[in-house]
């Protein structure tokens, strides 16, 4: 985070959100009262932008300077508009290949599987807006700037971006311990989606549900899953072998 | 590191290798004279393990009782032996897959590894005694137990090891960038290893001269490379689909 960009005070902040700047996140101080300081809060409600509220300590190490209870972290990418980059793909002509993140939550996993994206020509990584982890810094250096080349869409909620893909012609694959297919049984050769859940919990159950269809990697010996990352580049690589 | 097991004190160190325990490194105080140092010190040589010399802060750091000049590290797992495990493996009728890592240094990398190659049935890892991630703690962790379940052997030179694979009738198949070689190209139906290149330099050139053949994951963007635990993974996967 030592690297993103921040901005900081009351106004700063109301006018970068009102110019279009792309807010990962915005600190704001616990307690804190004043007319200024609630149209912010009411402008972070409307834009659905992560907030926290926290100690003055915190925003004071977060910023030397006068942040006035208020520090936010600028995106070092700008997010992409799903319904274009969908619509854009089709148009080019492209066999379409998204992927969809359901909460992961770490950034090494998260850079890793940016980079591979790029690597197996994927379309679009699908985010959603709150909960997972936060393009920042350390997203840049663990995607060897993948995440500048791979266009990433942030959702309000992946069901949303699930329905819009489906009603799109792009199958939606679940890649889930929760099946009998393994990725070898499922032809991934159509416009197709595929969806990787958080390391600790998976996809969650009603995203699960709403999938076209579901694939896992076969486990040979006792551990029950692989990270995330590898997970995901088998199953990249496995559209990558069918669609040569 | 810190969860790792240490040992202290000349004579304790002493006794310790010629228990049989196995060392992961020892450091040992710059500078330091006397009859016995030096006796651990030719023993050290003779056994090849791994030292360090460092100043007797950092081996205050690392112990806080009277360290006498060296602490040694206890790995926390016991290391296979090459010979034995290949005749095994030969032996039970399996259908050998082994995985060298030539120099790989991220302990992370290293743990997601271990993590895969015990879901898709590697038989054993084979690593250089000295220059790569050790096996501690953290690799402990981001193995998710696995490396208590994978054999890994440790050898003076990988370039022995790769003789007596290729001596076993077991074929070695190097990843790298420089083939025209995809992996879906080749065969790992027959008895095969895989040899994986460290994060920042591949595999040494004189390594990948005695491979039997050569593969290369496609790469369908910009970006020149891959993770190697994700790259690994690929490789890994493409043999539990051939072998199915």
């Amino acid at each position: 985070m030592d690297n993103n960009s921040k901005i900081f005070g009351i106004r700063t902040v109301i006018e970068a959100i009102n110019s279009g700047k792309t807010i990962d996140k915005v600190f704001l101080q616990k307690g804190l009262r004043g007319e200024l300081f609630q149209e912010l809060e009411s402008l972070l409600r409307k834009e659905d932008i992560n907030t926290s509220y926290v100690p003055v300590e915190k925003l004071n190490r977060l910023s030397s300077k006068n942040h006035q209870g208020v520090v936010a972290l600028i995106s070092p990418i700008e997010f992409y508009d799903l319904d274009n980059l969908v619509l854009n793909i089709i148009e080019s002509g492209k066999n379409p290949l998204f992927l969809l993140l359901d909460q992961l939550s770490d950034v090494r996993n998260f850079g890793a599987i940016i980079r591979t994206a790029e690597c197996t020509g994927v379309n679009g990584i699908i985010i959603q807006k709150k909960g997972g982890a936060p393009v920042n810094a350390d997203t840049v250096k663990t995607s060897a700037g993948a995440v500048f080349k791979v266009p990433i869409c942030k959702v309000d909620h992946i069901k949303d971006a699930m329905f819009h893909l489906q009603a799109s012609g792009i199958k939606v694959i679940a890649a889930t311990e929760k099946t009998e297919n393994t990725l070898y049984d499922i032809s991934f050769k159509e416009p197709c989606a595929i969806i990787m859940g958080s390391e600790g919990k998976g996809i969650t159950p009603s995203i699960l549900k709403l999938a076209d269809d579901t694939a896992k990697l076969p486990l040979l010996g006792d551990i029950e899953s692989l990270n995330v990352s590898v997970a995901c580049g088998a199953f990249l690589y496995e559209v990558v072998r069918q669609r040569r």
